[in-house]
């Protein structure tokens, strides 16, 4: 069994509120990351493939596969886009590091199943001092 | 002559549009850095200043004296914003990171002076890979 | 479950030796690390929770909380400190990475639960090449 | 238990190709990576190994050991060499990442029982955005 | 007169030493360096031009104008290359890193002008402990 | 003309204090610097050297000398010492990034001349946020 990450990133738009709640309830919860105007990052993902080395290749996956698979499936989706308004996955969800990593982890599960490999984790960074894991 | 230089970040949403252009002409122009819904970045803001060393202190200027003058001059007006909607001193303005580096500039320039030193350079990095340096 | 990590930084100085050991045998035994006059580190200090998200606020735990704990909990009593000399939880150990990593997992263990996660590592950096991981 | 990680680092040639393919098929599956001419990366090797800490030192190992255990196994094998042609323990074998991880695993797993720990993981790095970690 | 800086990336092998030179000499003078199976580095290209800011667009240059030039006059002879046997503007000298920055430069210079900036800075960077800079 | 830069890193303790003023004083002047038990850092020093490239090597200096004349000159002297009681070049001064860039400076100057290239610069990292920069 051998592990293979590739790093992806994307640059995006988001904020942290309810719509249930009061301005100051949402400032009380979710501090300046509830301003109304927006904020935004440069997100750093990490995904981790685990699965066989192909005796053929000595690949277990192919990172340009892998890489293009993870941007065409939600970088695309992702970048230079607005999470809250524009990101379907993201849809009725609060736009937290939490919830975006697992629903990354939810758009490309299958997919990384079509290369012949397994996701194992989805790291995203949205900060030099802040990140999230998922391991599904 | 001494340099120093203190790194400080804020994060923020912005927008690369004219209003007097129309949506296809800022997409053409623009990219995908014109849209509507904003997107955003992690910040580095690299402030150098220049003078003599104090004989008493050893120091040009005390580090954490600069970076309460840079937090308390610009990084509360950027950080967790909308450099486009909120930023007074980028009102009127383009909010690429050419512009972003010289309305800095011209913000903390007079404040620097207060302490003792010389605004030497504004340096804001927007990427990994893009970085734009003023020196006044 | 989902993983959270927050890094923060402190910069101490420490010495690695033995009371019963002669300079010699300190020496031989932890090199220059052993040095009487101390040496120093900025360390970069990882901790990782672990969790259920809230439905409420898409947060397994409030990354500005966790920073604050983490802050007053440990770095207040590391940062600009002597490991050695001042460091209550490290007093009677040998102030190796190691057991700085232990020390501080005794120390924030506890606390961690207070938020309703489960502290799940501490990594400790002390240079780009040197690193430990504590699970527990 | 305990996890101690060091780095080190090697800069070498490769080529992705087989014998038995034809140049475009070595084209086709290795793309840019199959140049006859050869290419080459600043590798970072991450080893990590566990244990118990030692109440003697409160080391696991001591780190200027294992790196010279690492560097003078395997990092004078790779460094400034060329992977395909002058490394003993990848003859036979494609020069993938994936490989090259689990070549070095094999050439470290006993040299660090010597030092009384047990190797972990051996995470090798090709550039800011490709990875390959094994655990044996 | 604002500066902006691009930066790109490219994996490269090479090897330092001169025909006139016997192996032993080579190595005398080149070290490891010389090796004549080749070694490779993972290469940053950092490229700074200079300016007036267009108060149409807010840019010195589109960054993205800037990045595809790069690429398509310097990167892609580099990526994936044996600098000494296939880069055209290399034939004939050293394969150091001084010389390479200095190649460069004299590539793109002239193609930086027809974006209505000039040239001020190529660094080059081979490694993290070590880097040129040429200014033309 | 054409610039090279060297990194070269040292860990050590020191503390920002006069003799002549009391510890309220020094803790008003200097803050949490001034602890009278130490504290340290991991310290990265660039060395931007500058002169005409040499055709018959391809170099300006040969950076494995460089980096040996670095180490042999102030690294031996600053690694795992106390900048304030050990360091000769230090005693007198108040130990701040500022002093110690020019410290190293007077140091290596004359020593750089015999490599034949001209020192241009000394930059010294405390920490990832501060920095000092000497060009004589």
């Amino acid at each position: 069994m051998i592990y293979i990450t590739r790093r992806e990133r994307f640059n995006a738009a988001h904020r942290l509120y309810r719509n249930d709640f009061s301005d100051e309830k949402n400032l009380e919860v979710f501090g300046k990351c509830s301003n109304p105007n927006w904020h935004g990052h440069n997100y750093e993902l990490f995904v981790t493939v685990k699965g066989e080395t192909s005796p053929e290749t000595g690949f277990l996956v192919n990172l340009k596969i892998l890489s293009k698979l993870i941007r065409e499936t939600v970088i695309v989706k992702l970048d230079h886009k607005n999470i809250n308004l524009e990101v379907d996955f993201m849809q009725g969800k609060l736009a937290s590091t939490e919830n975006l990593a697992v629903g990354i982890w939810n758009e490309i599960e299958e997919e990384i199943k079509s290369l012949g490999a397994e996701l194992h984790c989805v790291k995203l960074s949205e900060s030099e001092n802040n990140s999230a894991e998922y391991y599904g």
